[in-house]
């Protein structure tokens, strides 16, 4: 992470804002450690997608709002596929 | 997202840092998006952990970096769980 001047004010009040900052703004806050469990053998669909941007709308599936965050913030994440087979 | 604030420069210097920012800073940021797929039927073990943090030495599996991440920015999130069979 990045250290935090003591030279000047103005500076360490900049270097502070930008250190290590929570990932999840909104999602299950009411919980200390969100962690979801999927029961492979009863995935419906060839395909399923899963967010690690924690932007979605139906965590903790993808709704494609990586896109959103990707763009706004320069950003490169993206979900996780669950795959019944190779296609 | 926080509005910066336009009536002083401090203020407003402080307002930007704060925007929304990238939550992945170092893995594998030469891709454009960072997508992973798991063919569940080679899932070797009964229960694997995938990480959502961005801060796994072994992306995109856990390597339980999520605790420090937690610890350091008062944040709640977790991996997520892909069981075989409920146990
Ligand atoms: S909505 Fe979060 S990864 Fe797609
Ligand atoms: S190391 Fe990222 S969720 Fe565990």
């Amino acid at each position: 992470g990045l250290k935090p001047s003591t030279h000047s004010s103005a500076r360490s009040r900049r270097m502070v804002a930008v250190r290590a900052q929570s990932i999840n703004p909104e999602i299950r806050k009411n919980e200390e450690k969100v962690v979801d469990s999927v029961l492979v053998a009863e995935l419906s669909k060839p395909l399923t997608a899963y967010c690690r941007c924690w932007r979605s709308g139906t965590f903790p599936l993808c709704d494609g709002s990586h896109v959103k965050h990707n763009k706004a913030t320069g950003d490169n994440v993206g979900p996780l596929l669950l795959k019944k087979q190779k296609e």
